[in-house]
């Protein structure tokens, strides 16, 4: 493949999801057939000693502590950032500003007004950007989403969706720090409606397109936890549960919710779409499978089927391996990389951009603000 | 079986529900050791010509063309509401005015105004009294109700509920009238939500206690149909689906949703309850089984239990065949008379009373109110 | 209904096939529109506590403590022999001989040479006859038939199916008396071969025609247990678990498994058929479900489809309830009467007939020869 | 890392396999802490233009025609075999003659006697040797493994195994050359017996000890197809499906299937095992589950529990994301090659080496010679 041209990434945060995404990155052109190699040229974080190993598990060729460094670097094509909600505007920007491209872990933001910043950002820049809303790339995913672009569905009803965890219910679980900041509001902004929540929300508008107003509530379980960074017991700012209706724009009403507390649920984010002519549900728990629902059948014949999605002609799947065999987890960013780097390839802007990622942010605006409310809330229309 | 009493019932309506009580009364004693042997006495409804054929398939002795003269008859013990639910309350009263053991099928009434005078009816003639909430007979459910009360799931969290049907989609359903008056706004009182919203409440306030707040939405997605009564086109007064977020009493927080609009479901009546401790599952479209999650057990060897709900150690499950070997639906209303008669023998109460039923009532108004006002709303307390 | 004719039903036993028998003769005509309506007339056992106590609890009007006044008597139209194996081929032979229609528990008889001599008697008598065969009438299995009679499946490649039972692990068990005859080989005839392989062959003649050759295998996991009639610690004569291969005369091959040691069943039976356009797989623990497979389907969309086997135009649903409420074990053994009955009033014959009956005992004979022989064994034509 | 020490590896074939155990090499020390980093160094095969497009796919630095020259380099660690199972025994020969460590693709020989001469070269040159039968690092598997060696299960009673794959049935499909060499006899060594079956009876060895007998029996389905490599239609001799009995020398029994022809499943290897105490029950579908039953439970709340294997407790996954997260079928690779340097480090042998997988062909050509047969046959010790 002499025709490949380097891609120099530089990675900030060595967390989950910089494991997740630099994977990503190594694997996507050997299954793929892509225009660009992308290439592990740096990584930044400030704890010295864990970014050098890193660096040497996953080939980062450089380190450096400081995000702004990276920024700066000539040889670097691609910001890619992996590092707390709290830090995303202000990477995102300076990246945008020194011409990168820009790559951003879910949510977008804090808030839809860090958000929005960063929207105009890389817009003023011209510069291509995404965020990293893996699940809307899972095989089954994406085969739903072509079966509703192709009509089969007719008129939607009804949407639902959940993401269900439980690894905070221990009352010992500290807040804060490595690790744990997704307990700590200041750095995440939110707790599952940002974490989770957001997820269910990305994909329902990518499915479903616009949610017009929402009627929501949140529950914070445990109210006081200790606190890493301060050694102290702390109230807790974050919403431990989350939960909305809400009215599509296209007339369909739905139902959210998201968790840390569900008992014998690790991640199970789940959606069902009912329409017309045709009904789906997927989750993630099962993430290679699409239970799929078609009116149009011989009566006596109808039902759910369980769809394997690892055959040929299933979206990805022939990059993979052979009818039958499963992929993962991590597939759903390796596809995110092959999708983004087709595209830039071809001068294409494909979602989820910034501005998509903006949208879920108004939603969760809005989920916030009816919890405080008690009432309905319109969603913000984008900028 | 010399001891058993004989105990007369004169039954109202020959629908879908008059056959599944006539078959619960008939079948009851020989599966179970009651003090009472079910007497179907008399059958009551204006069509003589259905009530006629009714009363023969099932061997009811006599037939009445009003009910009032069943309530009168003095050969009657029992009293058995299975007429559309506009009819609920006059018969109840007068029933219970007469003396009359009473049964009605659910929901109580059309509004709690309604319940409210029914629950009064009886208790002030201080006669038996039972609503049809059958699913909470189901053995899983029953299994689960006990796990509950045992203490094992520690706090609740979640409790989530749905119903979903898929057989109203069709425009050219008309409403009203033998077979459809549950579209009949005027007839059934609302749509979902007293239909079958209903039923999963009452099985969450017996599960987990009383609801204090809630906020709903409502949707007609068919704003009119055919009226069979009338012959014209006029507009739809029920709710076709029907959703809402709670606090129950407890703390939990909570999802409910009922449709008539979800493609591929028929009766997909669905409940989880996750607590700190251990989280459970069931549905009615494999009633037999109930998921289980247990935290306690050994961590690598968690995992949700498919329990088949079949052995002699499973609530009723004795009293029907052997293990490995699966009951059905009207398994539930057969459990119901037995569980009845046995209580009544022991001159005890079991519920599902109307003044449980009336709790249901209330939620429901709350719900349908919480629509209109898109407000949330208090649950009002039990008169 | 006045133009149904009573049918006087002769019960022999009141085990767990007399209770399931006597349920089904008291439902069927309720729920079907039938010619005859069966009337429990008499049961004769030798336990004159027992009888009688069972009698009061079905409604039978009269018992008898010795089956051959059951025969002789007038009044009586069917005898239905729901006793132990070793008395099948007597009391059939005298009721055919008496000129009643005769009803036979599966299997037909110890060995097919006991089962020829009841062929040979009802076929000289001229009398209706029938062996409770009742998974046949499982409706998903009669769905599964009506799809291979309609031809959907091509040429058939491969047929599997297995009987698992946990229930005889424990050593303390004993063998022989009452509720534990199907120890004793002398009662039983065999072990699980004539109990439980017995119906996966019935159901697999029927859907896939007759069985050529087989090898097979069996095992006495536990040599010797106390004997409940002796009191003495005896040796096994029965095989606790049996397998075999075979092909059938359709060009097929299968493999067949049933035993009493697979810890976690109690009553799984399954069937899978792999046809070239089609497949099938149904179980008994989830008896309402069909699972379907068909290859013509859009590439794509393929995959096993779970039919919930509940809707109006699937095979008898449309006697129960509606769409959505399933049925259970006890339904196969009414749907047998109500066929049966059907035929009867049509003057037609309608399988599991006593030949049918013969022709599995063909198979459990070859499988029994066969894992003495350690060869391949022909089955035996028909007579 | 640097610790780690480069092991060169040469690679013969770029098919499937030969991508499968590239990728695990290249994955295998990203996840893992290893002693040793695998370097693709070089990959041999004749047609010179695949052979350079897979080597700059994966990055191996050379290209070899002629796997002789591979196995003469004196840069060459290892020799991984992944070419038609007609080359296995040649390579593998002459490899372990050269001193290298020796991988290769299953089944180890096309006939026992290939097999034997395989294991005399490697044990003589006292060079490391691995079979990849990759199922054994499924973590469920792995699991299941622990779980039996803690003697959970108690006594086994049996074993049941099927691998049913589809991709066969279309008359039209021809046989040999590239991508189609498993049908063709002459290099396969046989059909689904060594293909299939192969992985099937590996694992059995592995959790259930050997088997000592079998019966068995093989279909060809399709009698003549193309041959790709002649032009010609000619004859099939490649057994389409196989089956088998056998009894383990434990004692336990059990069935064993495979085959192509089974409409609707593409690679469903499933596996159970009955004990005393506990079963389970695994399939390749969905491979992150296992079902397991434990008889010790609470007698009301027993059930199959499907174990969701993403825990950091359960096998390997500590390794990769985080709880509720599925790995998919390469990864069995990528364990088998980070089990394997594990061992290679601390100078210990594991499983499955070549003396394993020559077991397993004992056992396939058993299983062929009683399909001539028709007799039971011994299965073979091993050298």
């Amino acid at each position: 493949m002499p025709t490949k041209k380097p891609l120099n990434v530089g990675m900030v945060g060595y967390g989950f999801m910089g494991r997740a995404h630099s994977n990503a990155f190594r694997q996507a052109y050997r299954f793929f057939d892509l225009p660009y190699e992308p290439v592990l040229k740096a990584v930044a974080a400030r704890n010295t000693d864990r970014v050098k190993a890193f660096a040497d598990t996953w080939g980062y060729q450089t380190v450096e502590s400081d995000w702004r460094a990276l920024v700066s670097r000539k040889d670097i094509d691609v910001i890619d950032i992996a590092s707390p909600n709290d830090t995303h505007a202000e990477i995102a920007v300076a990246a945008a500003k020194a011409g990168k491209i820009v790559m951003c872990e879910k949510p977008l933001a804090r808030t839809a007004a860090e958000g929005e910043r960063m929207v105009a950002a890389v817009e003023a820049a011209g510069v291509p950007n995404m965020v990293w809303y893996n699940y809307r790339r899972a095989p089954a995913v994406m085969l739903l989403k072509q079966l509703l672009d192709e009509g089969r569905f007719g008129r939607i009803f009804h949407y639902r969706s959940v993401f269900l965890q439980d690894w905070t219910i221990s009352k010992d679980l500290p807040q804060g720090g490595e690790g744990l900041w997704r307990l700590d509001v200041g750095v995440a902004g939110s707790g599952v409606t940002g974490d989770l929540l957001a997820h269910n929300i990305d994909t329902a508008l990518w499915l479903n397109g616009p949610i017009a107003e929402v009627t929501a509530m949140t529950e914070t379980f445990i109210k006081e936890r200790k606190h890493n960074l301060t050694g102290r017991v702390e109230p807790v700012g974050i919403d431990d549960a989350s939960a909305f209706l809400c009215r599509f724009e296209n007339g369909s009403m739905a139902t959210f919710e998201a968790t840390r507390y569900a008992r014998g649920h690790k991640a199970l984010y789940t959606l069902e779409i009912n329409g017309e002519n045709a009904s789906a549900k997927w989750d993630l728990h099962d993430l290679h499978r699409l239970q799929y629902f078609e009116h149009g059948e011989e009566g006596r014949l109808r039902g759910w089927r369980s769809i394997h999605i690892t055959d040929s002609d299933h979206p990805y799947m022939k990059h993979w391996w052979v009818p039958g065999l499963q992929i993962g987890y991590e597939h759903t960013f390796v596809h995110q990389v092959a999708d983004f780097l087709e595209a830039l390839g071809a001068n294409k802007t494909i979602g989820p951009t910034f501005r998509d990622g903006l949208s879920t942010d108004y939603v969760t605006d809005a989920v916030l603000r009816s919890a405080r409310s008690g009432r309905w809330e319109t969603v913000a229309a984008n900028i």
